[in-house]
Protein backbone atom coordinates (compact mmCIF):
# COMPACT_ATOMS: atom_id res chain seq x y z
CA UNK A 1 0.00 0.00 0.00
CA UNK A 2 1.50 2.98 -1.38
CA UNK A 3 1.57 6.59 0.55
CA UNK A 4 1.21 9.40 -1.45
CA UNK A 5 1.25 13.01 0.17
CA UNK A 6 -0.66 16.32 -0.91
CA UNK A 7 1.16 19.03 -0.17
CA UNK A 8 -0.68 22.41 0.65
CA UNK A 9 -0.75 25.81 2.48
CA UNK A 10 -3.03 28.93 3.45
CA UNK A 11 -4.24 30.36 0.13
CA UNK A 12 -3.10 27.25 -1.91
CA UNK A 13 -5.28 27.16 -5.23
CA UNK A 14 -8.07 25.35 -5.10
CA UNK A 15 -8.51 22.69 -7.72
CA UNK A 16 -4.35 21.73 -7.44
CA UNK A 17 -5.40 20.27 -4.31
CA UNK A 18 -9.09 19.13 -4.94
CA UNK A 19 -8.45 17.45 -8.43
CA UNK A 20 -5.68 14.95 -7.40
CA UNK A 21 -7.50 14.44 -3.99
CA UNK A 22 -10.45 13.40 -5.88
CA UNK A 23 -8.38 11.01 -8.69
CA UNK A 24 -6.36 9.78 -6.37
CA UNK A 25 -8.84 9.03 -3.62
CA UNK A 26 -11.04 6.71 -5.78
CA UNK A 27 -9.01 4.22 -5.18
CA UNK A 28 -8.35 2.73 -1.79
CA UNK A 29 -6.32 -0.43 -2.79
CA UNK A 30 -3.02 0.18 -4.30
CA UNK A 31 -2.67 3.81 -2.27
CA UNK A 32 -4.05 6.22 0.49
CA UNK A 33 -3.59 9.92 0.00
CA UNK A 34 -3.03 12.29 3.20
CA UNK A 35 -3.29 16.28 2.97
CA UNK A 36 -0.38 17.75 4.91
CA UNK A 37 -0.12 21.18 6.20
CA UNK A 38 2.10 23.50 9.03
CA UNK A 39 -1.03 24.35 10.53
CA UNK A 40 -4.30 21.85 11.62
CA UNK A 41 -6.05 24.02 8.71
CA UNK A 42 -5.64 25.64 5.43
CA UNK A 43 -7.23 27.92 3.63
CA UNK A 44 -8.18 27.77 0.24
CA UNK A 45 -7.32 30.81 -2.14
CA UNK A 46 -11.10 31.07 -2.68
CA UNK A 47 -11.70 30.99 1.08
CA UNK A 48 -12.57 27.17 2.08
CA UNK A 49 -10.91 26.07 4.79
CA UNK A 50 -9.42 22.14 4.81
CA UNK A 51 -8.57 20.12 8.25
CA UNK A 52 -5.60 18.28 6.91
CA UNK A 53 -4.46 14.91 8.24
CA UNK A 54 -0.82 15.67 9.29
CA UNK A 55 2.50 17.94 9.73
CA UNK A 56 4.54 18.68 6.68
CA UNK A 57 7.58 16.17 8.30
CA UNK A 58 5.36 12.94 7.09
CA UNK A 59 6.31 13.71 3.15
CA UNK A 60 9.47 12.30 4.24
CA UNK A 61 8.80 9.17 4.94
CA UNK A 62 6.08 8.60 1.49
CA UNK A 63 6.40 7.04 -1.35
CA UNK A 64 4.79 9.99 -3.30
CA UNK A 65 4.65 13.99 -2.69
CA UNK A 66 2.73 16.26 -4.58
CA UNK A 67 2.93 19.77 -4.06
CA UNK A 68 -0.24 22.17 -5.29
CA UNK A 69 0.42 25.74 -6.31
CA UNK A 70 -0.71 29.29 -5.64
CA UNK A 71 -0.06 32.47 -6.58
CA UNK A 72 0.04 34.03 -2.96
CA UNK A 73 0.48 30.77 -1.03
CA UNK A 74 3.50 29.90 -2.50
CA UNK A 75 5.87 32.97 -2.07
CA UNK A 76 4.39 32.88 1.81
CA UNK A 77 5.15 29.15 2.18
CA UNK A 78 8.76 29.63 0.64
CA UNK A 79 9.05 32.67 2.84
CA UNK A 80 7.57 30.76 6.45
CA UNK A 81 10.39 29.43 8.66
CA UNK A 82 9.26 26.40 9.48
CA UNK A 83 7.60 25.35 5.92
CA UNK A 84 11.07 24.40 3.77
CA UNK A 85 13.33 23.41 6.85
CA UNK A 86 10.48 20.70 7.32
CA UNK A 87 11.47 19.31 3.96
CA UNK A 88 14.27 15.80 3.49
CA UNK A 89 12.93 14.23 0.56
CA UNK A 90 15.04 11.75 -1.41
CA UNK A 91 14.32 11.30 -5.41
CA UNK A 92 15.86 8.02 -5.37
CA UNK A 93 13.53 6.86 -3.07
CA UNK A 94 10.20 9.19 -3.82
CA UNK A 95 8.14 10.46 -6.50
CA UNK A 96 8.02 13.85 -6.22
CA UNK A 97 6.16 16.22 -8.35
CA UNK A 98 4.47 19.62 -8.56
CA UNK A 99 1.81 21.59 -10.24
CA UNK A 100 2.46 25.35 -11.71
CA UNK A 101 4.24 27.56 -9.12
CA UNK A 102 4.65 24.35 -6.94
CA UNK A 103 8.15 24.09 -8.92
CA UNK A 104 9.46 26.91 -7.16
CA UNK A 105 9.16 24.89 -3.74
CA UNK A 106 10.65 21.96 -5.80
CA UNK A 107 13.59 24.52 -6.83
CA UNK A 108 14.11 25.51 -3.33
CA UNK A 109 14.52 21.78 -2.59
CA UNK A 110 17.25 21.57 -4.84
CA UNK A 111 15.15 18.81 -6.63
CA UNK A 112 15.44 20.54 -10.19
CA UNK A 113 17.71 20.74 -12.62
CA UNK A 114 17.77 21.81 -16.47
CA UNK A 115 14.29 21.70 -17.87
CA UNK A 116 11.20 22.18 -15.95
CA UNK A 117 7.21 23.81 -16.60
CA UNK A 118 4.80 25.66 -14.26
CA UNK A 119 2.04 27.82 -14.71
CA UNK A 120 2.46 29.72 -18.51
CA UNK A 121 2.43 33.20 -16.20
CA UNK A 122 5.29 32.15 -14.13
CA UNK A 123 7.42 30.77 -16.99
CA UNK A 124 9.36 33.83 -16.54
CA UNK A 125 9.97 33.32 -13.00
CA UNK A 126 11.03 30.14 -13.24
CA UNK A 127 13.94 31.02 -16.60
CA UNK A 128 15.49 33.85 -14.04
CA UNK A 129 15.71 30.57 -11.54
CA UNK A 130 18.70 29.57 -14.16
CA UNK A 131 16.22 26.83 -15.36
CA UNK A 132 14.59 26.70 -18.68
CA UNK A 133 10.70 26.30 -18.99
CA UNK A 134 9.28 24.57 -21.34
CA UNK A 135 5.98 24.98 -22.77
CA UNK A 136 4.12 21.79 -22.23
CA UNK A 137 2.02 20.41 -19.70
CA UNK A 138 4.18 18.00 -18.24
CA UNK A 139 8.29 17.21 -17.68
CA UNK A 140 9.30 14.25 -15.73
CA UNK A 141 13.46 13.63 -15.11
CA UNK A 142 13.47 10.16 -12.99
CA UNK A 143 11.67 10.04 -10.32
CA UNK A 144 10.89 14.59 -10.66
CA UNK A 145 7.50 15.61 -12.56
CA UNK A 146 6.75 18.98 -12.76
CA UNK A 147 3.44 19.84 -14.44
CA UNK A 148 1.84 23.43 -15.67
CA UNK A 149 -1.92 24.38 -15.74
CA UNK A 150 -4.29 23.29 -13.30
CA UNK A 151 -5.69 20.63 -15.24
CA UNK A 152 -2.55 18.87 -15.88
CA UNK A 153 -2.83 17.20 -12.81
CA UNK A 154 -4.41 14.86 -14.47
CA UNK A 155 -1.12 14.07 -16.31
CA UNK A 156 0.78 14.60 -13.25
CA UNK A 157 -1.30 11.86 -11.70
CA UNK A 158 -1.10 9.50 -14.38
CA UNK A 159 2.72 9.53 -14.75
CA UNK A 160 2.63 9.09 -11.10
CA UNK A 161 0.52 5.88 -11.88
CA UNK A 162 1.81 4.65 -14.65
CA UNK A 163 5.31 4.49 -13.38
CA UNK A 164 4.56 2.65 -10.52
CA UNK A 165 2.29 0.32 -11.97
CA UNK A 166 0.95 0.38 -15.90
CA UNK A 167 -0.92 2.36 -18.23
CA UNK A 168 -3.78 -0.15 -17.47
CA UNK A 169 -3.95 1.11 -14.21
CA UNK A 170 -3.33 4.78 -14.85
CA UNK A 171 -6.48 4.32 -17.62
CA UNK A 172 -8.71 3.09 -14.70
CA UNK A 173 -7.70 5.36 -12.20
CA UNK A 174 -8.30 8.46 -14.56
CA UNK A 175 -11.29 7.25 -16.30
CA UNK A 176 -14.02 8.17 -14.11
CA UNK A 177 -13.39 11.69 -14.17
CA UNK A 178 -13.36 12.16 -18.24
CA UNK A 179 -16.10 13.69 -19.81
CA UNK A 180 -18.60 11.26 -21.67
CA UNK A 181 -18.24 10.59 -25.14
CA UNK A 182 -14.64 11.97 -24.95
CA UNK A 183 -13.27 9.36 -23.13
CA UNK A 184 -10.70 8.03 -25.99
CA UNK A 185 -9.50 11.32 -26.98
CA UNK A 186 -8.50 12.34 -23.25
CA UNK A 187 -6.66 8.88 -22.59
CA UNK A 188 -4.92 9.57 -25.81
CA UNK A 189 -4.03 12.89 -24.67
CA UNK A 190 -3.02 11.75 -21.22
CA UNK A 191 -0.84 9.06 -23.01
CA UNK A 192 0.79 11.42 -25.06
CA UNK A 193 1.38 14.17 -22.53
CA UNK A 194 2.88 11.60 -20.85
CA UNK A 195 5.31 10.46 -23.37
CA UNK A 196 5.73 13.87 -23.99
CA UNK A 197 6.95 14.66 -20.10
CA UNK A 198 9.19 12.25 -20.41
CA UNK A 199 11.24 13.55 -23.51
CA UNK A 200 13.14 15.68 -21.26
CA UNK A 201 14.10 12.87 -18.86
CA UNK A 202 17.93 12.91 -17.85
CA UNK A 203 19.51 10.24 -19.78
CA UNK A 204 21.92 9.34 -16.64
CA UNK A 205 18.55 8.32 -14.92
CA UNK A 206 17.49 6.90 -17.83
CA UNK A 207 20.25 4.70 -18.23
CA UNK A 208 20.23 3.77 -14.40
CA UNK A 209 16.19 2.93 -14.79
CA UNK A 210 16.62 0.82 -17.61
CA UNK A 211 19.57 -1.26 -15.94
CA UNK A 212 21.89 -0.34 -18.69
CA UNK A 213 25.63 0.28 -18.11
CA UNK A 214 26.75 3.88 -17.55
CA UNK A 215 29.62 2.91 -20.53
CA UNK A 216 26.67 2.62 -23.30
CA UNK B 1 -23.46 41.06 -11.03
CA UNK B 2 -25.01 37.85 -11.35
CA UNK B 3 -25.32 35.29 -8.74
CA UNK B 4 -24.30 31.67 -9.55
CA UNK B 5 -25.01 29.14 -6.50
CA UNK B 6 -23.26 25.52 -6.19
CA UNK B 7 -25.87 23.08 -5.17
CA UNK B 8 -23.84 20.23 -2.82
CA UNK B 9 -25.25 17.23 -0.02
CA UNK B 10 -23.19 14.91 2.09
CA UNK B 11 -21.05 12.49 -0.04
CA UNK B 12 -20.88 15.26 -2.95
CA UNK B 13 -18.09 14.23 -5.73
CA UNK B 14 -15.10 16.33 -4.85
CA UNK B 15 -13.80 17.22 -7.92
CA UNK B 16 -18.05 18.40 -9.14
CA UNK B 17 -17.97 21.18 -6.82
CA UNK B 18 -14.33 22.31 -6.25
CA UNK B 19 -13.32 22.37 -10.45
CA UNK B 20 -16.86 24.70 -10.55
CA UNK B 21 -15.75 26.88 -7.42
CA UNK B 22 -11.99 27.23 -8.69
CA UNK B 23 -13.01 28.36 -12.11
CA UNK B 24 -15.98 30.62 -11.26
CA UNK B 25 -14.27 32.19 -8.17
CA UNK B 26 -11.60 33.32 -10.24
CA UNK B 27 -13.72 36.36 -11.44
CA UNK B 28 -15.33 38.44 -9.05
CA UNK B 29 -16.12 40.99 -11.10
CA UNK B 30 -19.36 39.84 -13.10
CA UNK B 31 -20.29 36.95 -10.83
CA UNK B 32 -20.49 35.84 -7.67
CA UNK B 33 -20.38 32.24 -6.21
CA UNK B 34 -21.83 30.82 -3.43
CA UNK B 35 -22.25 26.96 -1.73
CA UNK B 36 -25.70 26.30 -0.83
CA UNK B 37 -26.83 22.85 1.14
CA UNK B 38 -29.19 21.43 3.32
CA UNK B 39 -26.77 21.77 6.86
CA UNK B 40 -24.28 24.12 7.66
CA UNK B 41 -21.36 22.16 6.65
CA UNK B 42 -21.58 18.99 4.21
CA UNK B 43 -19.23 16.39 3.69
CA UNK B 44 -17.37 15.36 0.60
CA UNK B 45 -17.76 11.78 -0.13
CA UNK B 46 -14.01 11.51 0.39
CA UNK B 47 -14.45 12.95 3.40
CA UNK B 48 -13.71 16.95 3.00
CA UNK B 49 -15.93 18.85 5.57
CA UNK B 50 -17.13 21.62 4.19
CA UNK B 51 -18.99 25.23 5.26
CA UNK B 52 -21.55 26.05 3.50
CA UNK B 53 -22.43 29.83 2.13
CA UNK B 54 -26.55 29.62 2.49
CA UNK B 55 -29.15 27.19 2.39
CA UNK B 56 -31.02 25.72 -0.74
CA UNK B 57 -34.07 28.01 -0.99
CA UNK B 58 -31.22 30.89 -1.68
CA UNK B 59 -31.03 28.85 -4.95
CA UNK B 60 -34.60 30.08 -6.34
CA UNK B 61 -33.15 33.51 -6.60
CA UNK B 62 -29.74 32.86 -8.31
CA UNK B 63 -29.07 33.63 -11.81
CA UNK B 64 -27.36 30.45 -12.43
CA UNK B 65 -27.85 27.00 -9.72
CA UNK B 66 -25.68 24.65 -11.17
CA UNK B 67 -26.14 20.85 -9.03
CA UNK B 68 -23.11 18.74 -8.52
CA UNK B 69 -22.79 14.72 -8.30
CA UNK B 70 -22.11 12.16 -5.45
CA UNK B 71 -23.22 8.57 -6.62
CA UNK B 72 -24.11 7.71 -3.05
CA UNK B 73 -25.06 11.52 -2.29
CA UNK B 74 -27.88 12.42 -5.07
CA UNK B 75 -30.08 9.18 -3.96
CA UNK B 76 -29.56 10.07 -0.17
CA UNK B 77 -30.35 14.02 -0.85
CA UNK B 78 -33.58 12.58 -3.12
CA UNK B 79 -34.87 11.00 -0.61
CA UNK B 80 -34.12 13.54 2.46
CA UNK B 81 -37.79 15.09 2.68
CA UNK B 82 -36.23 18.77 2.91
CA UNK B 83 -34.46 18.55 -0.61
CA UNK B 84 -36.58 18.76 -3.28
CA UNK B 85 -39.17 21.14 -1.39
CA UNK B 86 -36.64 24.13 -1.26
CA UNK B 87 -35.49 24.91 -4.77
CA UNK B 88 -38.54 26.56 -6.87
CA UNK B 89 -36.15 26.88 -10.09
CA UNK B 90 -37.48 28.76 -13.41
CA UNK B 91 -35.69 27.89 -16.46
CA UNK B 92 -37.33 31.21 -18.19
CA UNK B 93 -35.38 33.64 -16.02
CA UNK B 94 -32.40 31.07 -14.67
CA UNK B 95 -29.49 29.17 -16.40
CA UNK B 96 -29.67 25.46 -14.79
CA UNK B 97 -27.48 22.84 -14.86
CA UNK B 98 -25.85 19.36 -13.57
CA UNK B 99 -22.76 17.27 -13.87
CA UNK B 100 -23.17 13.78 -13.99
CA UNK B 101 -25.77 12.04 -11.44
CA UNK B 102 -26.68 15.43 -10.89
CA UNK B 103 -28.64 15.07 -13.51
CA UNK B 104 -31.32 13.36 -11.17
CA UNK B 105 -32.43 15.96 -9.57
CA UNK B 106 -33.36 18.09 -12.33
CA UNK B 107 -35.44 15.01 -13.81
CA UNK B 108 -37.54 15.03 -10.44
CA UNK B 109 -37.64 19.10 -10.88
CA UNK B 110 -39.24 18.87 -14.23
CA UNK B 111 -36.42 20.31 -15.71
CA UNK B 112 -35.62 17.32 -18.31
CA UNK B 113 -37.05 16.43 -21.44
CA UNK B 114 -36.01 13.84 -24.20
CA UNK B 115 -32.34 14.41 -24.18
CA UNK B 116 -29.89 14.41 -21.55
CA UNK B 117 -26.49 13.54 -20.31
CA UNK B 118 -24.56 11.95 -17.27
CA UNK B 119 -21.82 9.86 -16.42
CA UNK B 120 -21.45 7.04 -18.52
CA UNK B 121 -21.83 4.85 -15.38
CA UNK B 122 -25.46 6.20 -15.05
CA UNK B 123 -27.01 6.28 -18.54
CA UNK B 124 -29.44 3.21 -17.84
CA UNK B 125 -30.94 5.05 -15.00
CA UNK B 126 -31.43 8.41 -16.92
CA UNK B 127 -33.20 5.95 -19.78
CA UNK B 128 -35.30 3.88 -17.23
CA UNK B 129 -36.67 7.43 -16.18
CA UNK B 130 -37.48 7.66 -20.02
CA UNK B 131 -35.42 10.20 -21.04
CA UNK B 132 -32.62 9.60 -23.57
CA UNK B 133 -29.30 9.68 -22.65
CA UNK B 134 -26.80 10.88 -25.25
CA UNK B 135 -23.25 9.97 -24.98
CA UNK B 136 -21.96 13.68 -25.12
CA UNK B 137 -20.57 16.06 -22.65
CA UNK B 138 -22.87 18.56 -22.51
CA UNK B 139 -26.44 18.62 -23.63
CA UNK B 140 -28.09 22.23 -23.72
CA UNK B 141 -31.60 23.08 -24.07
CA UNK B 142 -32.63 26.41 -22.99
CA UNK B 143 -31.55 27.48 -20.12
CA UNK B 144 -31.11 23.65 -18.77
CA UNK B 145 -27.33 21.92 -19.85
CA UNK B 146 -26.63 18.51 -18.25
CA UNK B 147 -23.13 17.51 -18.24
CA UNK B 148 -21.45 14.26 -17.61
CA UNK B 149 -18.03 13.10 -16.73
CA UNK B 150 -16.57 15.23 -13.94
CA UNK B 151 -14.15 16.97 -15.98
CA UNK B 152 -16.97 18.15 -18.53
CA UNK B 153 -17.75 20.64 -15.81
CA UNK B 154 -15.58 22.47 -18.02
CA UNK B 155 -17.96 22.77 -20.61
CA UNK B 156 -21.06 23.55 -18.46
CA UNK B 157 -19.08 26.59 -16.71
CA UNK B 158 -18.37 27.66 -20.52
CA UNK B 159 -21.93 27.25 -21.40
CA UNK B 160 -22.98 29.41 -18.94
CA UNK B 161 -20.10 32.17 -19.04
CA UNK B 162 -20.91 32.37 -22.98
CA UNK B 163 -24.66 32.19 -23.55
CA UNK B 164 -24.48 34.88 -20.40
CA UNK B 165 -21.59 37.22 -22.01
CA UNK B 166 -19.70 35.75 -25.31
CA UNK B 167 -16.60 33.70 -26.55
CA UNK B 168 -14.35 36.24 -25.31
CA UNK B 169 -15.60 36.12 -21.55
CA UNK B 170 -15.74 32.24 -22.15
CA UNK B 171 -12.12 31.71 -23.04
CA UNK B 172 -10.49 34.27 -20.28
CA UNK B 173 -12.57 32.17 -17.60
CA UNK B 174 -11.12 28.91 -18.67
CA UNK B 175 -7.69 30.04 -19.67
CA UNK B 176 -6.06 30.00 -16.15
CA UNK B 177 -6.88 26.67 -15.49
CA UNK B 178 -5.85 24.72 -19.12
CA UNK B 179 -2.51 22.72 -19.14
CA UNK B 180 0.32 24.55 -20.41
CA UNK B 181 1.14 24.17 -23.90
CA UNK B 182 -2.41 22.38 -24.76
CA UNK B 183 -4.27 26.03 -24.28
CA UNK B 184 -5.83 26.49 -28.48
CA UNK B 185 -5.97 22.34 -28.49
CA UNK B 186 -8.70 22.81 -25.16
CA UNK B 187 -10.17 25.79 -26.39
CA UNK B 188 -10.71 24.37 -29.10
CA UNK B 189 -12.48 21.09 -27.86
CA UNK B 190 -14.62 23.41 -25.32
CA UNK B 191 -15.83 25.31 -27.87
CA UNK B 192 -16.69 22.19 -30.02
CA UNK B 193 -17.57 20.50 -26.84
CA UNK B 194 -20.73 23.18 -26.17
CA UNK B 195 -21.38 23.42 -30.28
CA UNK B 196 -21.96 19.66 -29.58
CA UNK B 197 -24.04 20.52 -26.97
CA UNK B 198 -26.51 22.66 -28.31
CA UNK B 199 -27.70 20.72 -31.30
CA UNK B 200 -29.80 18.78 -28.79
CA UNK B 201 -31.64 22.57 -28.51
CA UNK B 202 -35.51 22.16 -28.83
CA UNK B 203 -36.02 24.34 -31.69
CA UNK B 204 -39.06 26.10 -30.16
CA UNK B 205 -36.76 27.42 -27.38
CA UNK B 206 -34.03 28.34 -30.03
CA UNK B 207 -36.64 30.23 -32.18
CA UNK B 208 -37.60 32.24 -28.59
CA UNK B 209 -33.89 32.60 -28.00
CA UNK B 210 -33.01 34.10 -31.50
CA UNK B 211 -36.48 36.30 -31.35
CA UNK B 212 -38.05 33.93 -34.31
CA UNK B 213 -41.41 34.01 -35.47
CA UNK B 214 -42.80 31.02 -33.61
CA UNK B 215 -44.52 30.36 -37.06
CA UNK B 216 -41.19 29.22 -39.04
Amino acid sequence: MKKIVLVAFDQFTDIDLFLMWDILGRNTEDWHVRILGSSAIVRSAHGLPVSVHGPLSEANSADAVLFVSGKEGIPAALAAPDFLPSFELDSRRQRIGSICAGAFILERLGLLSDQATTHPDARSSLQALGLEPVDQPLVCQGNVATAGGCLSALYLVGWLVESWFDVGKRRATLLPVLPAGQQELYDALIGLSIRQGALYDRPSQQETRHGMSSNW
